[in-house]
């Protein structure tokens, strides 16, 4: 792309069909702007695999023209692929302060602290990267500072969401006002590129106040032990964890690190004034189970996280009794019901009262639902509609949400489409190329790599070694030595035996002159193996078989 | 147990702790009677492996005594074990005829059609199995004849309610009237050992009729072809789509084998009269769009059934296209989630219609809700309540339920547990061994048998086999050969010649008289490649290292 190329373009990497690692690009005249750098946690697709990100590849190779990275809010789907994938385009990072305390962390974890060069934008006014002028834009969304972008180019405005909700009591943080969300309609904007998440909600997301208003009710006159868990970066839910524990005459007690380390972060910003004197763990346990409020972590079923921990009793200090309460403030995200369910079933047998979202109001969502998603089209009026995060199917019912909200042009990404913007509309344009990557061990590597597969292969069918040993002439040298890896076998030594048999009777079968060639003999016991193992077991494992080829000294 | 034991016991080895695998044993003066013999589906926790089954070592051992096999409905996580556990417990099957034509299909493809002695009760009327006399009792369910077992012992009656609803109008099947139940409890029964699948539905279950009706309503007008998925087994939903077929005046073609063999069984046993003719694959893809209705497997989204290939356009004859509506007429299973999302977004990004029970009407279950429960209690008012089909958090709000009901002697069982049931109560006496058994392969072995650890671990952490050949002096008489499985690397070749060195060099420092022994080669070795997968990727595999010694001829 060339500095004199006036075209306005919009690349997903990441996050436009899928809900997580977000990774958005703009260009305009030669020059690339990153919006936001996110990551997935894998499903048991990916097994021994925790975390998923975008494949950065197209970036990468655009990297000197790559102007920066601007991080609408500090959700894990919008920040935490940064400290794995930065040095493939190492740009600086742009962020608001409670935002970059996070990302702050993160770098430091990954010793590139002193690499990145990390601007903290306060929350007013507009900054300029080369042909871009962006302002933050402060929305309501499940975490302290969520913003949305406007982003002006010679070509037109793009407001660029971020994930938001309409909120007239967040709690945290500003309340965005229609009036300003009109004005920014009355200046024209060319198109609106937002969250989809939550668009198969009919209504409003809802509003933190009600739920605080909710958790104080349902948590007063209760006796025992009260758990709240929460995701940590909902710092307003924090915030009202505090509120229910001053309200219900209980001391609070924080467990889990990431609730150590939001807590901290947002306090150096500003947050959670009010806060009330945190317990440690063991003086919590010392305190009548009746004036104990536990804030965790935990809240999808985490088997290392605090409350999978106390749940098991297996934490140092604080227990779990019948007639305890643990609420989960928090929704369930899809893929997690199974382990979220053995973690009710584990509660309910101790006779400890669970209360999750279908119970009781304890819980808001930080995406817009059909009736904000109508009111925010009837302020913003952008001329073109492009959803993103989300799924297909979200991306699809966001568009037609959109052109019955009246816009006319709406087109529905996919993860590499790079996209035109104009006042035609948008369209596809080109491909970039796409793909993710996992984080195994501490490499990052293509999710399709071998790797992958043959332990996806593995878990399902088993694998089976075997060491042969050859003469120069091609005679066996020693018996064949086996490994075999996961078959069902209630005879683990007969198998052996049937296994070591047929591989000899493979190679008695080959020619002389065929047993001097590394690769017959490898692939005949190959076949060999896995026919047996199929015949007897009915298994189809991978087989490997290890060649050892004596030299003959005395020629 | 002697025949002089005049005690009534109750032993769950399935399904007291667990949505699936049902299997329920009671015992009177000596003999014991089985209850259903189920089958779960695997989740991920068992990768390769698509069947549990409970483990049935307890009443193996007491299989003199074992009566037979009462079954209460052809439900899988009914009677799906019958033929992989049969052979174990050797006793004859009592079953009704509709149930009966698809347990013969099982033993068929088993081939112990022969071996089993398979009666087939008529539903009227009471039979007795040495002290136990047993009668069906006809309960609406999501299958065609769901059945509740009244059990009569010396000691008192026992109500086995299998899985049932109320229903007003099942469509298939008599209705159960509540004069019927309140008979029953009049004659006074001891314990109800019963469902608990929906008791967190606060409503009741609702009637196959009016999903009928809602349905014919949701296909009239519409344009493009319609594919209504279900359990194939819901028999009377089958005929619901038959009937839709003639309201919109559209054709049928039945996709997926289990939807052919249970409409066969269904026909064979009376069911199913008017059912429209069944138009062939082939016939059906010339037929107009919108005079077309598919009936067909793969509701929970299942990889291989019928709707996912036609999803994916990998069927012979039917493809779907713009416009076409799908409808999952269907529950999504917890675990399903996933699957089914990415079966939605492949649907949807063709623009097709999705139709679910969270969009619409086109759903009931054949559990009983907390308003079903509360009537059936208040009929059969029975002296115990044993909850049973559940998992733990199920079971315990099902006692909660029963004891607000009026039930005063309650008890949760779990699998295992040895249960006395008299006038006193119901308590637990004892336990019995109890674990589950999966089908991997076509070996049923233990589920926490090594091969099911192995893989898992394999699958999480790859796996290096390493052959090393050994003179019998201990000098090495080749180079090691390596089997590297599932490891993160994007060099493999230097990977493989570190991996080399590090066997290498560990070898060269065990001194000459360690390396004559080839346990210390191993474990040398292997803690060496070891080290080196984690100091170099943070990789922990599991590593076997296969050590062949040449006879040295020399001596």
């Amino acid at each position: 792309m060339k500095k004199s190329d006036d075209r306005l373009l919009f690349l997903p990497l990441g996050g436009s069909g899928e809900i997580g690692m977000n990774l958005n690009l703009y260009a305009h005249k030669g020059k690339w702007l990153m919006v936001d750098c996110g990551m997935s946690f894998a499903d048991d697709h990916f097994p021994g695999v925790d975390l998923v990100f975008p494949d950065p590849t197209f970036i990468e190779r655009e990297k000197d023209q790559l102007l920066g990275l601007v991080v609408t809010h500090g959700h894990e789907d919008h920040i935490g692929a940064i400290p794995h994938l930065w040095r493939r385009f190492e740009c600086p990072i742009y962020a608001t302060p409670f935002t970059a305390a996070l990302i702050t962390d993160k770098l430091a974890e990954a010793g590139l602290l002193d690499e990145v060069q990390l601007h903290i934008v306060e929350h007013d006014g507009p900054f300029e990267l080369g042909p871009f002028t962006i302002t933050y834009l402060a929305l309501a969304h499940s975490t302290a500072e969520g913003h949305g972008l406007v982003i002006e180019t010679g070509k037109g405005t793009i407001f660029h969401t971020g994930d938001w909700k309409l909120d007239p009591n967040p709690l945290i943080g500003p309340i965005c006002p229609s009036s300003k969300l009109e004005a920014l309609g009355d200046k024209g904007i060319l198109a609106m590129v937002g969250d989809s998440t939550n668009v198969f909600n009919p209504k409003n997301a809802g509003s933190e106040l009600s739920v605080r208003e909710s958790l104080i009710e349902i948590c007063k006159g209760r006796s025992g032990r009260i758990v709240l868990t929460t995701f940590a970066s909902n710092v307003a839910r924090l915030d009202t964890a505090g509120e229910v524990a001053k309200a219900t005459g209980r001391h609070i007690v924080l467990l889990g690190r990431s609730m150590q380390r939001i807590t901290k972060a947002a306090k150096a910003t500003g947050y959670l004034k009010n806060f009330p004197k945190v317990l440690d763990e063991e003086d919590a346990s010392h305190i009548p189970r009746n004036k104990l409020l536990i804030l965790c972590t935990g809240c999808q079923g985490e088997n290392r996280a605090a409350l999978a921990r106390i749940a098991r009793n297996d934490h140092k200090h604080l227990t779990l009794a019948a007639d305890d309460t643990v609420i989960f403030s928090s929704k369930i995200i899809p893929g997690n019901e199974l382990v979220l369910g053995q973690l009710f079933n584990m509660l309910a047998s101790n006779h400890i009262r669970v209360i999750t979202e279908k119970d009781a109001f304890v819980h808001v969502s930080g995406h817009p639902g059909q009736a904000d998603l109508k009111d925010m089209y009837s302020w913003i009026r952008p001329h073109i509609a492009i959803p993103v995060h989300g799924e297909a199917r979200h991306l699809i019912a966001h568009a037609a949400l959109a052109h019955t909200a009246g816009i006319y042009h709406t087109l529905v990404p996919a993860n590499g489409d790079i996209i035109e913007i104009d006042r035609e509309g948008a369209r596809k344009i080109d491909e970039a190329p796409v793909g993710r990557m996992v984080l195994d061990g501490d490499q990052v590597i293509p999710a399709d790599s071998p790797a992958m597969g043959d332990r996806r292969r593995a878990s399902q069918q088993g694998f089976v070694t075997a060491s042969v040993v050859l003469e120069e002439d091609g005679e066996l040298a020693a018996e064949p030595r086996l490994a075999v890896l996961g078959l069902p076998t209630n005879n683990p030594d007969i198998f052996y035996d049937q296994l070591l048999d047929a591989c000899e009777i493979a190679m008695d079968r080959m020619k002389p002159k065929q047993r001097l060639n590394d690769d017959s003999v490898e692939e005949v016991v190959r076949i060999a193996l896995r026919r047996l193992c199929r015949s007897t077991l009915g298994k189809n494992p991978g087989v490997a078989v290890l060649i050892s080829r004596l030299e003959d000294e005395q020629y």
